[in-house]
């Protein structure tokens, strides 16, 4: 037994990255007092699992609430308190001061771990405190009690996860859901065409979606918008993002940035040594560039978490030594289902690497997740960004039901890995055709991004598809007539790819000199046309995702026009 | 256009690997002749969808023909010739004999790329003649119709794959199937801990497995096994293996390995510069150790299908250049599902890797593929093998339903990008409560293998328990005593961990200064358990994989006995 005097730690926060803290710590300490101040009434609940409590997919409240003070006790010989709140850091004296249901109390620390989370943002306007928001289980409690009172309409105040997951759920139940989204798409994560996708899809199985609008004023049935619509809504859910929860350590003196997010080392040391902070309240290093960002996201609070307890005790880790950690970083991969999508993403979208400044190369497809001729196969859209330069991948965005999110891991698990676009036609998948392709489509991807690396072929953004056709570059469809006649481009010409080789000189009349845009319905036979026009002598590029790609961005702009 | 003669290729098999060379070839020469002998009657099939077919998932034959001559000439231009069987090689003239239905032809080529194929190998004993085969569409035809027959019991000689595959569809069919396996387990890719799972689960649904036996002897309604057991069998199936094709290449007097396969360098090159080699037919290159391997699937035969095409054209790609093609190969990532469970491995398991007389840490872990509080959990169990020194990853096996085929894919692409065991931890997995948890099973074989590496743990195999309870070390199950009732080990003690603290002199006394093992339900509560002990000087350790694995290997070892 240690004969020192027992270090005490303690923790601001009993979710997520401070109970990975305090439990970690608990193994590798088994002397040390630790004590959790909590000031909602639960710890360690699955805040994930908030939305589908609402709507009744988790039906029993208990399977929220994962431990409880007494079972933390128990097995970690941890001090749990619940409706304690910290209310000051006293850095000289190493004490916090927390509101206890039984008056003011003061906790001494020899290290503080703060992990206070994020709260919801709620826009000020008129009306607004009669909007929910979801972050705790009370707040579900009151969630599931607004249900309870049949309301036949609901607003949910932004577009993005939360607000998706709340859409479908409030759906479930019979409500009439319509989301407000202030930015030009839903789903931040995402670029505006692959967010278009998802907005179809929502639209299609009955939820409204409102984009480049925003609430100005909550009435007592309605949300009045900043365009002057009215929407109706019984039930508001503010759900457009959050804030870190850091108003006790900025009154304390710690270091946070221009949001309030906690400044940290590698190590997870705030400005202050002896304390140390993890999860929604702190500011991440993006594992693209390093830069500051604020990621929200469950799995590397808990990593973070159990680095602080390493630290802490002084652990040195081959795999968390210090070198690795000034390196790594977050991607933000991020999943979330919503009414049969399974949408995930990792790393950087194409318009935070364009803010950025950078070259960016961008693949679209459109692949089956897995074997068609095996029943069940489903398409997905797959988006890889990457550096044409250097071929390093920036992110992917995913979208499809079954295999999506797996594409999205192994995704994230090459950029962790250092592999570049091409490299992805390198890696070794499972294939079976019940879950995927001898080609699968993350090799695919990889093919596609050989293809363009060697000059061999040249893509156009559908995007760019107004510019290049108002240049008179022609577009020429290479699907069959039967394709064709249930929807095209306006302006494309139609020539099955079976039947290009005997109508080249067709394609050389309509070129006119110039490059022709090809396109099919997902990219694969327009690039085998490419390069049939090109050994022809005739100049050409693949429309990228082609009709597939065209038609749901197509579909987004005629709805918001 | 160009106006040198067109160069001509030869291709010797038009599936997968050959295939996927024509296409390839033909986008990079539109002036190139290509022919493509096929000796079956289809070309460009489904052969991993056969054993469905046979099932009745894929209920439509014509879904098992992806490709016709005729679509293969009108959009690649391609001279598609089945029921052509090369015969011989002249490498002095450049030429194909082949047999065809008009006589033999002579077929020039400038290149000639071999992808022929492997075939069952059908092990020799009397009465053999009534095995059926699956490798192509008319052995499926002949196996249809065989089921067609209403057979009411099945022999499957060989639990690999295909076996698996094929026992799954035809216990669908009403019969009654027993796997005669000579191994001492079934899947050969797995280590023995691992089969004995599916093995196991096989057994509750029905399908019987015979394991270190073989049949010698077919008779008119059995099959004979060495040990003198009758297996009941009006269907008989042979599945025990594959034998690369390659007789014309060796009569030709191309270079090949002592197993018949193909030599090639890292470009696909025979030992005839002239002649290439694809597919099932050839000497991989093993991704973990650079040795030659025989690994056939079809995932890399199209891959190397593609890079034969860009050689033979002179491409040189950022992704497939001389220097990767030389540090490249294969893992042998695979994946089948069977009965409801979805097995996937990837590079190397224990039994290797002790094999090639390498130092080898493993570990098995029993987690859900996703959060426990979102309906439809299931379990997996999962094996990583790795490398004690350099912590390189070797291998992984994954058991389980949904997510199993996504964390061996997430680890081969760990593999392919050079991560240790512990970096696992590191990478940002996609987490909502439908697809994963806070800490994905692989974060949480990166969190054990750092555990490991830091000496913070200790882990004792299954296997090895037996003799360390013959030396007199105490077995501590810290499960519920409720748990403990339900199964246990023999010999084990039980505190449950909640209770530990509070019992550590009962511990002390039992260990009587040995190092006592600890176990849980999968490891869990048991590292827990561990650390306590050892911080009140109590030397211990943690059953890998708690009391599931024991107890799936104690019940196939039972069964066997």
């Amino acid at each position: 037994m240690n004969t020192e005097k027992p270090r005490e730690v303690v923790i601001i926060g009993g979710v997520a990255g401070g109970m990975s803290a305090a439990t970690r710590l608990r193994r590798l300490d088994e002397d040390a007092k630790i004590t959790i101040l909590e000031k909602g009434q639960h710890v360690s609940f699955a805040n994930c699992g908030l939305p589908y409590y609402a709507g009744g997919v988790i039906e029993e409240r208990d399977s929220l609430l994962l431990q409880t003070p007494e079972s933390l006790k128990s097995r970690f010989n941890l001090d749990v308190l619940v409706n304690h709140e910290a209310v000051a850091i006293d850095r000289q004296a190493q004490s916090v001061l927390a509101q206890t249901p039984e008056g003011t109390k003061t906790f001494h620390y020899d290290q503080l771990i703060l992990a206070p989370g994020a709260r919801p943002f709620v826009p000020p306007m008129p009306g607004i405190e009669r909007a929910l928001t979801l972050r705790n289980v009370s707040d579900v409690d009151a969630m599931v009690e607004a249900i309870e009172t049949k309301p036949e309409t609901a607003a949910i105040l932004g577009g993005g996860f939360i607000g998706l997951e709340l859409a479908e759920n409030l759906h479930a139940r019979g409500i009439d859901v319509t989301i407000v989204e202030a930015a030009p798409h839903i789903l931040a994560p995402l670029d505006e065409e692959m967010a278009a996708i998802v907005e179809n899809h929502l639209i299609d199985q009955g939820v409204k979606i409102i984009t480049n609008d925003q609430a100005v004023e909550v009435s007592e049935t309605d949300v009045v918008l900043k365009s002057g619509r009215q929407v109706p809504a019984q039930l508001v859910v503010a759900a457009v993002g959050v804030r870190p929860e850091s108003g006790i350590a900025q009154q304390a003196g710690i270091e946070t940035d221009q949001r309030g997010g906690i400044i940290v080392d590698a190590q997870q040391r705030t400005s202050d040594p002896n304390i140390f902070a993890v999860g929604d309240a702190v500011v991440k290093r993006d594992r693209i560039d390093g830069s500051p960002v604020h990621i929200p996201l469950a799995n590397s609070a808990n990593r973070d978490g159990r680095t602080v307890a390493d630290i802490i005790v002084g652990l040195d880790s081959p795999f968390e030594g210090a070198e690795r950690r000034e390196t790594a970083g977050v991607l933000g991969t991020a999943v979330v289902g919503v009414m049969g999508l399974t949408v995930a993403a990792t790393g950087w979208n194409e318009r935070k690497a364009r803010a950025a400044g950078k070259e960016v190369a961008v693949i679209h497809t459109h692949p089956f997740n897995h074997a068609t001729y095996y029943p069940g196969a489903e398409k997905l859209a797959l988006k890889l960004v990457y550096d044409p330069q250097s071929l390093k991948i920036l992110g992917a965005q995913a979208i499809g039901g079954s295999g999506a999110d797996k594409r999205i891991d192994v995704i994230a698990t090459a950029i962790a890995g250092g592999l570049t676009a091409p490299d992805l036609a390198g890696i070794d998948l499972a294939y079976a055709p019940q879950f995927g392709s001898a080609k699968d489509p993350v090799t695919m991807l990889g093919f596609v991004a050989d293809n363009i690396a060697t000059g061999l072929t040249k893509s156009v953004d559908v995007k760019d598809l107004p510019e290049c056709m108002d240049s008179g570059q022609a577009v020429l469809d290479v699907r069959t007539e039967a394709e064709f006649r249930r929807g095209n481009i306006p302006g494309a010409i139609n020539i099955p790819l079976d039947d290009l080789r005997g109508r080249i000189d067709e394609v050389r009349q309509l070129a006119e000199g110039k490059e022709v845009i090809v396109h099919c319905a997902v990219g694969v036979r327009g690039h085998t046309a490419v390069q049939i026009l090109q050994a022809n002598g005739i100049d050409a590029a693949n429309l990228d995702g082609g009709y597939t790609s065209w038609s749901a961005l197509q579909r987004k702009r005629e709805r918001e026009s």
